[in-house]
């Protein structure tokens, strides 16, 4: 264990320090509303962006240093294992999350993939014994390798649909092995590239038929994790089918999913379909499906996904205002699925990073708790709505009225005294609620 | 009946015809596939852009010279009902769609509204005597008064939603007075302008007790036309409730309204939704929900509603073929919501413009039924699909397999054959068949 | 003056005041770098969207209640001058700015227009001989009337030009008579609606021609205000000419006009044309052509320009920084060219709003200037670069070398060692900047 | 030579052909306007994506299956050298352009890169001489390599662009040697991934720096090519410095650089920044700028470069009347910066998509012919703008008049007889002569 010797164990030194490697917000023990943020936050690290992605983007070639650089194959994966847990050890996250091939590399079967896998776990598993870190979620990457070209569950070919099933199926066992509180389906090339050779509908059925099988067997091995599907419009494909949280309401719906499987969240994902980040988890909670969140940020004046460690407070506490309302995530928790820019390329970088993302949901929590504790927006919505608590209003709600009856009600109404939405003050309002912290 | 006495009724010239007012492709009595072209087509004028608007834009006063200028109140309103019926006859269109405001003016309270729409209608329905032109669908506008400034049916004012109520049933007693084969709800305002102080849930609840009693009304009064809702992602509000087609089919099962409503898919809609025109077609198509289209194009450079008029034949080919595919728009119809530009101020340009819509589609129609009669895509969707044929392909379809069989299937799988998809080869058959029309 | 009676005036009562008609961070007489937040902020009221808009919109009428709603013509014209004043008194505003076409009706012809004008522009000139209070600049509207529909200096109509050049030239001496620091050209419609019909050459040597013409003219007259070009990429036009900085410095140089002309900036111009609201700052203070700032935000998940009040502290964080950097704004100001949300249409929304403004610059200027203090970013670039420093990088700055000779150093290069950009480790000092003022 | 040996020669075989190694459209000896269709079109294939690239992207794997995928280092270039010209006589283009790195690997130092560089080089040259094939341009790549993380001419590290130059200068070397029509600066990583640590005035201040000393080199050694830049907006950067053409414009007249460097412009460049491809040709055009073309198209749904291979017929069609308006391509030509998705990754698929291209663009050429030997456009600006051939009007254009002149003659105008812009009516027409080759 020495990849991050240079680096302290990183503590909470308040809000002045000027400690690059220490928190200034998140205090782990700091109680907000009866509960340790800790408990509260449950952060994550994501294995791919923070120990194996090398900052290799369409344009050019990889730019990370990293201390495990000089290795190959098995054992480049076991050094990774060995710098995770120092990492989340000197971070203190309770949690971190997973693909199957960011762990332990592919072999030329699956059978050869599972034997380097199980290898891993094993590793792994020693490694939770004497740590607090848990699996926060693990999940097949069916997007990398050629054979998931157009698609995995959706693709064209039938032997690669069964090859996908079988990396669930190992998928679901390793969660089980490895106590994770979810299993999240990222549907990476489950969409199309032109809708010009695709049978839409032939390829969505696939894929409701793969999670159907995917919970039976959850079932027989009694794996007892959350399902996540985790939605995304677009890219790597043209067309993604888990476009948005409202569209895998209607999926589920669709195939009779919906008591099953909830919404992994991510706040890129969300602004590449056009919406805020609050608005998908809105969406999602207000439905029951609030599940987890991939915690990250995008620049909404670019067009793909950059998976930028979040730091937008603004959207940290319309966040963590959901959470709240929520009642927490769960089993769920915020994994910073988030990578350092290609020109971050220091292991420095990593840390200064999660500690810019840690703080930034840190000062969400304090604020969105604040707003609750002041009832700011339940007020507002109370007042706002307060003309349903007349006769029609409260009929119009019990659903006990009629076009008839609200005809009647209407036909010689001349002054309807609507209210301003005052959207102006309360941002104002926001800006004071977040600078007096 | 004198408005447009410099322009002829505008016939079938064919391809080299350079009068601008004859069609070049479309030919109501040619039979494409069995049917004649303007039973397929069902053309509809949108009464709103064509005999309402006048060139106002957010910068700028109308432009519009209608023979109507003149006149006010109610006598411009009649005059704008001679005006369309003579629009239509020259044109040769068989249908024609409006929010009751187009056609009416309104009183201080819906009482005298109604009053006025009623005189309107009536005299509508004297016209429609006497004519081929039929009512493809009305509906009621609740977009533009102040009073929906919050929204109608999801309006935080309880007055509001009677008062949409109460539009909604004129509505449905005027679309069975003027024989309507459809009703629209467009969610103009059905959204929200900030999250921050907004109940989405409360409002979303309201949206679905309207259409509920809608459904139940029109049952009441023995109205069978098909209910639509027309998707929208923003314009004019921030996030529009009925945002695409698949969130539409999430609200619809969430509210059991699934089996009342279909779609009405607007292409500049599904643009600015991050769609094509046929991804919204299709995935309405292959939920047996595609009711009707507002045909229109947009501009995918700029980011709001432009609302052009159809000319891009590689959309309308795309567009036809999903209707063809659908068995035709059944009740439906190809209503052309699109508006000429601004500088396009002359009454002939109405002309112009509804032409070169009419022949785009024409064109759309011709090619994508010789596609069809060649099954084209069809084989395509065949050949690649085609190792679904296979003993495991037909267990995955049939349901009759699970992870445990797959993974043994997969196992130890080497190669799997996956095919090119050969994007760029359809491309340029679709050119060729474009062509050679 | 008793249009906003039951507003008191606004003070600054500090950061945990919960008045809402007090300044929590503006404090005009404290002194931030050795100059006032009045000196240095030059806060605007834009009479456009304060004193006449309504909140119409492409899809509805006006919502706006305000206390001259009942007047018409001229006595509006003159109610509006007097709301004005009170409303720049109340709310503590040094400048204000108009169009010719806000503050007076417009008559049958520009010789009516203009004595309309005069006699509004005398009575403005009467307040503000009692009035602290002055223009920060006027402009000429060219773009609502519908003789400007295909454009003004741009228009393929000469007498469009003609009438375009007189009210450029009334709108000088107007701008003399009231004293203005600058004159503004907004290109509302010197732009393309499609380029099939456009001679787009022909169209910007025209729009070159009229501000020759105006600066020949200001000369003339001795009105020695700064010109502004106000970029802006599309909207009404499908293509503004004046895209953005960067577009307006290359037109700018290839008509000799780089030295008699600088930019009006507006924060939701550059978000719609990609760009940040600092990069369009920074473009221009590089050039040396930063004149005046129209103070709004955006919505970039929008595809429009909703000029809505500024309040993200980001945002007016890192536009201060450029406007100190710039040494301040000279004759320009932070004018509010922002309209309360449609919803906001209570006359005390527009004190709200200014104040939300107000507070969040005041915000960004104290953080600005704190970083300056520190030398924040100053130490960044300047260890960033240092290798510059080298004997190599100094002949390269100095324009001392060429290929041969850098060839010869390069050749044989084994490690070139490049530093981390560190952006996250930037972040997270700039949310400790914010949260700790 | 047995590269795609089971592909034939490629033969105009004319519009009905179903051989998908035909040309339907594309007939290198035909006479359009009198020259070939070979010499106005210029063709030419894109080294990097038809020979080097292997489909790879963000989220996963190569996927191409090519002929020399076993080989390595400098037999797989050399094998690439072979197969290229094998492609280029199959596909009968007239025209290639590479980067070093294309051709070439890369060594430990600069010296072992040129070493490499010139081995393959002189492999080129000797196919050369028995080739029709001609070299369009080459350029240096200086965004793949780590070092250029942070720019190549504008990196903050002065080794790195001292490493740039001595590229740059072997590419001109190179130019010469080969006979290069042209030499393309495409800044790849020239602009900044964050303003937060940039100084955006020193590293364009740098770039223009290498601007001159590339145009002093190739003096120096009497290379006569034209020198090209290639605006983009973003990607793989957040901002690009040459971010369009009106903004390469401004650079290149702020640094100087004016007569020494036109414009190379990539169609989905163009709309990555909001402008149509014919857009910027245009703009280059009027501004005498338009050097070559990297012809592809993007998908304007999507926020990325996909540089698909051309096919929409609408945008060959402007593309090619623009280019037939500038005179023709001069030293420039159609170069195919596209690259099959990757999905289609068959060797088969790199001829379908050339061939698409091919077609497309002889579509667009024959149209665009046949509009100007009709004078279609010319007729509608004609008559758009004739009123500047009044008295007024041509004042205006000979820069005689004045705001004084012209308030005189527009200060009583009553009507101004504007007219219709007909963009609809254009539309159609030009739908009808698309249809009616
Ligand atoms: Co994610
Ligand atoms: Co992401
Ligand atoms: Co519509
Ligand atoms: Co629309
Ligand atoms: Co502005
Ligand atoms: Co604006
Ligand atoms: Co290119
Ligand atoms: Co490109």
């Amino acid at each position: 264990m020495a990849y991050f010797d240079n680096i302290p164990k990183v503590q909470y030194e308040g809000r002045h320090s000027d400690n690059p490697y220490a928190f200034k917000f998140y205090n782990p023990e700091e109680k907000i509303g009866g509960k340790t943020m800790e408990e509260i936050l449950r952060f994550g690290v994501a294995y791919w962006h923070t120990f194996v992605a090398d900052g290799t983007d369409p344009f050019g070639a990889g730019t990370a240093i990293r201390p495990w650089d000089h290795l190959k194959g098995m054992d480049l994966a076991k050094a990774r294992v060995d710098a995770s847990f120092e990492f989340y050890e000197k971070l203190g996250v309770p949690y971190f999350a997973f693909h199957d091939v960011d762990i332990a590399p592919e072999g030329d079967t699956l059978r050869e993939s599972n034997k380097n896998l199980d290898e891993i776990v094993a590793m792994i598993k020693d490694y939770m014994k004497d740590s607090k870190v848990k699996l926060l979620w693990n999940t097949a990457n069916m997007f990398t390798n050629r054979r998931w070209t157009h698609g995995a569950a959706t693709s064209p070919n039938a032997d690669v649909f069964a090859y996908a099933a079988a990396k669930v199926k190992k998928g679901l066992e390793v969660g089980k092995e490895l106590g994770a509180e979810n299993y999240v389906f990222w549907g990476g090339r489950e969409g199309y590239e032109s809708l010009l050779n695709t049978d839409l509908k032939f390829e969505q059925d696939n894929l409701a038929r793969l999670f159907h099988m995917a919970i039976d067997y959850a079932k027989e091995i009694d794996f007892d994790a959350q399902f996540l599907i985790e939605p995304k419009p677009k890219e790597p494909t043209t067309h993604q089918y888990d476009f948005d949280v409202a569209t895998g309401i209607g999926f589920l719906h669709q195939y009779g999913l919906q008591d099953h499987i909830k919404f992994n969240i991510e706040a890129n994902h969300a602004t590449l379909a056009g919406h805020t980040f609050e608005h998908e988890l809105r969406v999602a909670r207000e439905a029951g499906m609030l599940g987890s969140v991939d915690a990250n940020q995008g620049d909404t004046l670019l067009g793909w996904d950059t998976d930028e460690f979040p730091t937008d407070l603004y959207s940290t506490t319309l966040a963590m205002y959901e959470i709240l309302k929520n009642g927490g995530l769960g089993r769920g928790g915020l994994n910073f699925d988030a990578k350092v820019r290609r020109g971050s390329f220091e292991k420095e970088d990593l840390f200064h990073a999660h500690i810019a993302g840690m703080d930034a949901f840190a000062v969400g929590l304090i604020v969105a708790q604040k707003m609750i504790d002041d009832k700011f927006f339940e007020n507002i919505i109370e007042e706002r709505y307060e003309t349903f608590n007349s006769e029609i209003g409260k009929k119009i709600l019990a659903n006990e009225t009629n076009l008839k009856e609200l005809e009647a009600h209407a036909i010689d109404l001349k002054d309807i005294n609507i209210r301003s939405g005052q959207v102006e003050k309360i941002k104002a309002r926001i800006n004071q609620y977040l600078l007096n912290i």
